[in-house]
């Protein structure tokens, strides 16, 4: 098999509300399996309070061992909304009304009251940035070559991503099979350890369960290879089976 | 106002299926909120993979820059479970089986099919740890001086939190009060930056929200003095209502 690329993402999640308890984020699992199906891996998520320079020392320090970078939150009308200040204090760019973002924001806020000083905090962008649309309210998200600015609520985030897919260049997606057993892990530990082994280029995972009065397991297994990730899997339900399991495909 | 010393902790998540996005991180929000009734803030999270070298970079960069860290996931039997090595490595330890841990696990295995050399792996700690008491399986959370390992299933997590509560040095628990209020949160930017610059010591967040057909925001007022905080929260309401808005004390 040749050597492939493997195309990286880190996440930065801005937001005082997540690091104070109040809210729990529900963009990382959207985000990494969009990402999954753009041939892109999520390499590292990080979340940092609404404050201009840890946010930028955090986008600078991903910007460094990532491909690309994506952002949620920070990005509404008001005083603690700073993503945009911030990002461009990290890459040393001035912010600047973007025309087609005021705009867009015209037309959303024509009968809503009009275009106030504080709506139009959501036109700023780094200079030289690109829109990405939001169908779902007036506030755009924000392309600035491999840094992409999402909003942080969950149904905007996801169609912002939405406008995005097909569009930015990544490699192989990491495909998986998952396989579950009603086993406790340490049972099959050796067992999974050594069928890893035996498969260069997988990666198996186990992630123990409690449901219905029953321990057991889910083994995940993951790879680029479509072949290599059928072969493991097939050895590892073969080997499961030989030890008296029940291997359900599929998980349980 | 004497100047007070804020305590702060890091917490680092490990697990490939969080970054695959297979599973929804659900351990931020809990551990966030019981930092903050022991008088400690949540300055930072990260999501890495099970990958020794970068657990052990995120180790020590959090370790630099928080009083606090805490991990959660792997810890457990399998061969995916590389936290204490990836921590032991962090801070040039060792890595020993730690004989209450292993008593523990000999107990709960008793019956189970007893300790094998998988289930041993989770009575391993770095050198000079202490073990944080796991009510509800075998393997116990570890502590090693200012770094806490707890498990990666939320409700193992929770219970290893609840054995620490009141253990560890904070200092003044972070306040807060919400108002709710319907109206577009742009229309009241202005005034609550100016709410919050009138009130040092008092961060204000905005949280918009479209519940019911109505479009709404909470305003969360944050505050370690509680004197101070009840002076700007009836001001916020003061305002919202001489604006002939209706201020719901409590949020929406």
């Amino acid at each position: 098999m040749a050597s492939e690329r493997i195309w990286t993402a880190g996440l930065l999640i801005i937001g005082d509300e997540i690091l104070s308890g109040r809210i729990q984020d529900r963009n990382v699992a959207p985000i990494a399996t969009w990402l999954n199906l753009q041939g892109i891996r999520l390499r590292e998520v990080r979340i940092v309070p609404d404050d201009v320079e840890r946010i930028a020392a955090a986008v600078n320090e991903i910007r460094a061992e990532c491909d690309y970078l994506f952002t949620t939150g920070g990005i509404g009308p008001t005083h603690d909304d700073i993503t945009v200040e911030a990002i461009a204090a990290a890459l040393g760019l001035d912010v600047v009304v973007h025309p087609d973002a005021r705009a867009a924001l015209e037309r959303y806020y024509e009968g809503r009251g009009g275009l106030t000083d504080a709506r139009l905090r959501m036109a700023r962008v780094p200079e030289g940035a690109e829109l990405i649309a939001n169908p779902m309210s007036g506030a755009p998200g924000i392309r600035l070559g491999n840094i992409f600015i999402l909003a942080g609520v969950p149904h905007i985030a996801a169609a912002m991503l939405e406008a995005l897919s097909n569009r930015i260049e990544g490699g192989l997606p990491l495909l998986s099979r998952t396989i579950g057993c009603h086993v406790p892990e340490s049972e099959v530990a050796d067992l999974l350890a050594r069928t890893e082994k035996a498969h260069p280029g997988c990666q198996i995972g186990s992630y123990p369960f409690f449901r219905d009065g029953r321990l057991g397991a889910n083994f995940v297994i993951r790879s680029t290879a479509e072949e290599t990730l059928s072969e493991c899997e097939a050895n590892l339900v073969a080997a499961l089976v030989a030890e008296g399991r029940e291997a359900v495909r599929g998980g349980i």
